[in-house]
């Protein structure tokens, strides 16, 4: 697995430091899995990290990885590699609960670092409430002076910007489902059952070399296509069948995903219709990527395309989503939401997400064509290849 | 894919609130993605439950389900089915913020039901904070009088008895990784690399008929051995290496999770004396399990075999988990803790869990035996069925 090298970390460390001010904290609790790979390269179902602020004895802020005894062993290696080794690293064994662990290793890191904790920020988002209230029990029960603070998608919103080095391993993820796309059309066939198409998707995913699928493989034939998220079935596909093929896979940590819609046998006059309308949709909302332009517009592209071909209603979810170490990632590109917690995001440079219109009719079938994008300093580059033609099988 | 049937699920309805008086609470928030399958049989990566105890309008109680527009017409023909159907199931559609939609649902069900909602419980352990404390504005700010309780682990115990469907499928499942052991075991050849071996698991896996991967597949060999989850990579066998090969599937939603180690041709006295300790101790923990029988009992029976041999510090993590719906679940089989969140628990018919200790020597290498075994009514029986012997490759 090729990994974040030291620089990269060290640029994630500083630029999560720089947010302290702001957040009004000293240190950063960090419970979510895929937050703790990308600030320290720990792999692992487990394992916290607390990032402190600079302090007299550590006067570039620490990172302390919590992992327990499965861990230890492989964290201690990881910084034998001075190529991807995190700079400023301290390694902690926990035996026994995480959460009381850490609770000791404020302490001590208060001694140790003479670093006085008074806030400590949380990732409100990724710790859950029964944690949450042992964490802050055992504080009030230790005379403790640290006082735990919510912090809200903090680490996510870095996380939308990629560096170059992770653009080229999303771009390289995207690039290999190609041959895998290719095998999947091939097996489409009449008499072939949905859950036969994705498990040779996934075998095909394995084969060609990514680590495990990104997401549960979606093949969704005949009106079960009129279902976006159906789960792959004994149905068999027939002659005038739309189905949704939509996959991905992980490699070296980092997701891509792919939705295309093919035809089995000559496709009808409302399946062609129904298909350039999806088509065209996604063409204007790719056409609205750039810097500066928001999530909302570029929804609102895809959307009135969709409208003006009386399949508004039919386009039933978001045009699309980041992607990156999850499938699912900010920025989320959809409709304004009455919700303040989740406002639009002006598009930057190194955004990567996909652009996935669809439309659904119940009980007759759907379309969705999904592509992955990348932003750029003066548009943007598609990062996924496969031709978006219907394709009769 | 086998769903429980109506009874099955009318049940655990009826299970869950007859805990209501207990818990103090007219209501229950589920939003943990199995623990809302368990209950309704409803499929997705999202949905929440609002269980509610007999009103009025609903004399049995109801099983209100929220999901959003990609869920609604799955959700809908799930109930056309009279055999897996959940019964009591009122199906709403959130279009927007799932912890907005549950607000106003609540306030509906109060006039609707004619159940006046006080105190309403949340799953504490899978709830994050953020979604908790918008909920609980929302509520101050709407002048509601419901509260919101915490609740711990009261579905994940429910879950921790499987009734016999569950058992039937999490047998099945078990049994298909004979035929996937065997290819393993095949594949495992001098200068073969652990990558590759790991996907000639994952496709096995998928060829016998699982629906996905249970966990990340652990190839381990030589000294990576030493490390209890260590990610396969581009190391190839050697003579000599002891290979830890460590992976389950998923069937019908039921996890089932197996190890082997194998030695890559004849394995020196260090290897077959550290073998036979681990399996000694598998064979004392399975012993033991029965009805009536301490968690902490189990794992200790293997403990002390391991100790007694010298290996007591080179087994590092608890003797095994529970498994269903997910890989990892209730009963923990580890030593006591002194947290008591999680304490030991005596076990009853109907759990199911893995019996796995290992033994890790760093730099040299390790050894773990892993099976998956049920708790009958006099005894236990064992799920899992592969040789337990130390093969030579």
């Amino acid at each position: 697995m090729r990994l974040a090298n030291s620089r990269e970390l060290k640029e994630r460390h500083l630029k999560l430091l720089s947010r302290f001010n702001d957040l009004g904290i000293e240190a950063l609790i960090v419970t979510h899995n895929p937050n703790v790979f990308y600030l320290s390269n720990h792999v692992g179902s487990s394992g916290y990290l607390l990032v402190t602020a600079p302090s007299r004895n550590a006067p570039t802020g620490a990172v302390h990885l919590l992992v327990d005894s499965r861990y230890v062993e492989s964290a201690k290696r990881m910084q034998e590699d001075s190529i991807t080794a995190c700079p400023s690293l301290q390694v902690w064994e926990v035996s026994g609960s995480y959460d009381e662990a850490l609770i000791g290793i404020m302490e001590k890191i208060q001694r140790v670092e003479g670093l006085a904790l008074s806030k400590v920020g949380f990732e409100a988002e990724h710790l859950d409430v029964s944690r949450f209230e042992f964490l802050k029990k055992k504080l009030t029960d230790n005379q403790s002076n640290v006082e735990l603070r919510m912090t809200m998608d903090v680490i996510a919103e870095m996380r939308m910007i990629k560096d170059a080095g992770e653009v080229e391993r999303i771009r390289a993820s995207a690039l290999m489902l190609t041959a895998v796309t290719e095998s999947a059309f091939e097996a489409v066939q009449p008499g072939v059952s949905e859950l036969k198409v994705a498990r040779l998707i996934d075998e095909s995913l394995s084969r060609v070399g990514f680590e495990r699928v990104a997401f549960d493989t979606i093949v969704a034939s005949g009106p079960n296509s009129a279902l976006p998220h159906h789960h792959p079935g004994k149905r068999c596909f027939e002659i005038g069948d739309l189905v949704i093929l939509d996959f991905g896979g992980v490699l070296d940590g980092y997701c891509c995903d792919l939705t295309r819609t093919v035809s089995v046998g000559q496709p009808g006059p409302e399946a062609k219709r129904v298909y350039s309308a999806v088509y065209a949709a996604q063409q204007a909302a790719i056409q609205m990527v750039r810097p500066n332009v928001s999530t909302v517009d570029v929804d609102g592209a895809a959307r009135l395309v969709l409208q003006s071909n009386g399949l508004g209603e039919a386009f039933s979810h978001g045009t699309g989503h980041g992607l990156g170490l999850e499938v699912h990632e900010l920025p989320r590109v959809t409709k304004a939401h009455s919700d303040a917690n989740k406002p639009e995001v002006l598009l930057k440079p190194g955004m990567v997400f996909t652009i996935e219109p669809g439309a659904y009719i119940p009980g007759w079938g759907g379309v969705r064509i999904e592509d992955d994008v990348l932003v750029t300093n003066d548009g943007h580059s598609m990062l996924t290849s496969v031709t978006r033609d219907l394709i009769n099988l």
